[in-house]
């Protein structure tokens, strides 16, 4: 039998040699496994419809009345209990949530390939940077229009774009926005503008596609400098894919939330999940917010901080100083720490200031509870009404990490 | 009479409001001020025809043989011996050069206006990146090819887009490089990127240019990082343009080299170079290269560094560690030196690094010479037989500070 750190270097081995490629844009119902007319997905370990609640709970029933699976918020409740609909785990479909992680069967998905691996994951598009989003909890007219919007012209363009440009590689552009200021979590700036250019080219030669469909295209592109994360975070959830039930592996293979849990996931096991309550995140909020005003509503973009990014990249980004309410030495501080739990350095991802050190990959959940290091992972904070209220860090709980090598030792160790 | 420190502050002033304007693309007989069929600019300060040797005299040579001024080496030389080709340098004409700076009568250029002083100063449009360039010193078929090139695709689309666009406003995008890993003089991409984001939207409304010629516009745009560097160039220019003859003002105007000697100006005595040989650039060639091997050609890019960029802006831009040979810390340092030098702080141009601490900006030629602290300039290096041979820090001599400092001191002092 392999050791623990033989297992793990497989793990890091697959996670370095990952080639993550944007191959498709579908229907969330014609290409998800598992996924029906029927079923919702929401971000985040299980949980019951009942303990749902605050913005995730209304991103679900905005999607069930988006989807037409009902017409009022009580039908869905209805619905759900008698289970002619189906709410399940982003995770457990192969795709990752943005905050709620609402997915609908209509809903257009980007479809990222491992060429590595040929594993496959879904993320959901970016909505925009509108304050009023699904995605952030908030359902009324405004947000059906947008997501009519992405539906009918977004989709279909990126869709068009990506079959033209036979695949479009993402690591490279996650590679160079490393060096342009991104750590692809909190800041995709640059890696939006990189992907945007990379996909212009195509844009001259689309068919039936209006010159008003066309700008407004690139107005989107424009006004979304956080396009780029939810490519990112399939481009690392297929990665994290290629790790999952590697016997003996102690590697984290995913850290999210649902609104009211933490949870994470270890090679070794699976699609098993180790939570505990979500901690407060220690951040900035935006002026005339309270903390009490917080809701928060799920999460798996933190996909990006167990792949090596966000919190594990920050000393690339020090224009998120104030964003996060940090300062450039307390985040090199904290991105320094990040080496203490990892088993390994990323060969693609490297840290200009750390004098192109590659990101810290790899977490090991025995360093994490040996050296009481939380991963450290840079989050948004949506409002209880809805949209943006702040970010911060939020330190994964170490409960997630005790009970893991609990079970870890009681399978391996007795 | 105002004081020394009221002249500086009313410099600096212009400095901070200056609103440069990518405005046109002209013909430089058309447009630079005094440049008629007959002139050839050259960069740095004012220099002998029997002086320039090297890669500079091949640049000139070559660009009065595109223009059809002469036929041959021999034609060159004679012709500007009896002054039917006149030689002048770039600055006299409010042009900036890029290395040997050549401008030719029918040289496509830049037009940059400040909308506050109302100045405009002229670039030139990057060649490329390909070895082989006139700019530095290569005068071959490949050259003339590209040549056409820029003159036949890029420059008309350039001139259309520009026009639709009603001009382009430069200090936003190179505010917004600053914060992705640019310092705008050795490290241009994420401008480049940002601003060809800007004029996509003018790329679908051009008339009469073919898909094939948008294709070749977008592939030299996709291989051109350095291509922002001369927009910046006309940006710093025009803005140091503004605070030439403030009497009393003893801030550096401009900072060149021709292919002998290296000089600078000084706003109180408008035009005058205070000059002294050009020094050793530290820096790190490319492998293979010998610091034999190296021409010093001329160069004016380090306007960008005499307006707060560049070697002033360098801990904006760690991924030129490796580049210009040194570490993060280095960086950090030459960077915190450029605040003794200099009287004022940048309002528009930030480093995320030092806390969005503005560059250091405006030179003041005595802090330089009583501290003993030389402006440091990020230098590309030219190889003898032409091409990039490597980069690295050019410290401008003190001598041409105690030159100036001392002709101030007969003015002002006695």
């Amino acid at each position: 039998m392999v050791t623990k750190e033989e297992a793990n270097y497989v793990a890091l081995k697959k996670i370095l040699e990952s080639k993550p490629i944007w191959i498709d844009i579908k229907k969330a119902k014609d290409v998800v496994p598992g996924m029906n007319e029927k079923t919702i997905l929401h971000s985040g370990p299980p949980i019951s419809w009942e303990n749902i609640t605050g913005g995730q709970r209304q991103a679900i029933i905005g999607a069930c009345i988006y989807e037409k699976l009902a017409l009022s918020e009580k039908e869905v409740d209805k619905k759900i209990k008698n289970e002619s609909i189906i709410l399940k785990p982003c995770q457990d479909h192969d795709c990752i949530g943005s905050l709620t992680g609402v997915y609908f069967p209509s809903m257009p998905v980007f479809v990222v390939k491992d060429e590595a691996s040929n594993q496959v994951a879904f993320c959901s598009i970016y909505e925009g940077s509108q304050k009023e989003r699904l995605t952030y909890g908030v359902f009324n007219d405004k947000v059906i229009e947008n997501l009519n919007f992405i539906n009918e012209i977004i989709a279909p363009i990126l869709e068009e774009i990506v079959h033209k440009a036979n695949g479009i590689s993402l690591k490279p552009i996650m590679s160079r926005a490393l060096r342009m200021g991104d750590e692809l979590h909190s800041r995709n700036t640059a890696a939006t503008i990189l992907f945007f250019n990379a996909i212009t080219p195509y844009l001259f030669k689309l068919k039936d596609t209006s010159e008003k469909e066309i700008s407004e295209f690139i107005k989107y592109f424009n006004e979304s400098e956080l396009f780029f994360l939810h490519l990112a975070m399939a481009a690392s959830k297929v990665t994290a894919n290629s790790i999952y039930n590697i016997d003996n592996c102690s590697i984290v293979t995913a850290m999210a939330l649902n609104c009211k849990e933490f949870g994470i996931r270890v090679s070794t096991f699976g699609d098993k999940w180790f939570t505990a309550p979500i901690p407060k995140t220690e951040g900035k909020l935006f002026p005339g917010i309270k903390y009490e005003d917080i809701d928060y509503m799920g999460g798996e973009s933190l996909i990006n901080e167990t792949m090596g990014l966000g919190g594990f990249a920050q000393a690339s980004s020090f224009p998120l100083q104030n964003y996060s309410g940090g300062t450039p030495e307390k985040m090199i501080e904290n991105n320094r720490l990040m080496y203490e739990i990892t088993i390994g350095e990323h060969e693609q991802f490297k840290i200009p200031f750390f004098k192109y050190r590659g990101t810290p990959v790899g977490i090991d959940i025995f360093s994490v509870l040996q050296k009481g290091i939380s991963p450290i992972i840079n989050m948004g904070l949506a409002h209880k009404k809805g949209g943006h209220a702040g970010a911060g860090i939020l330190k994964a709980p170490l409960e997630c990490f005790e009970k893991a090598t609990n079970t870890y030792k009681k399978k391996y160790l007795n």
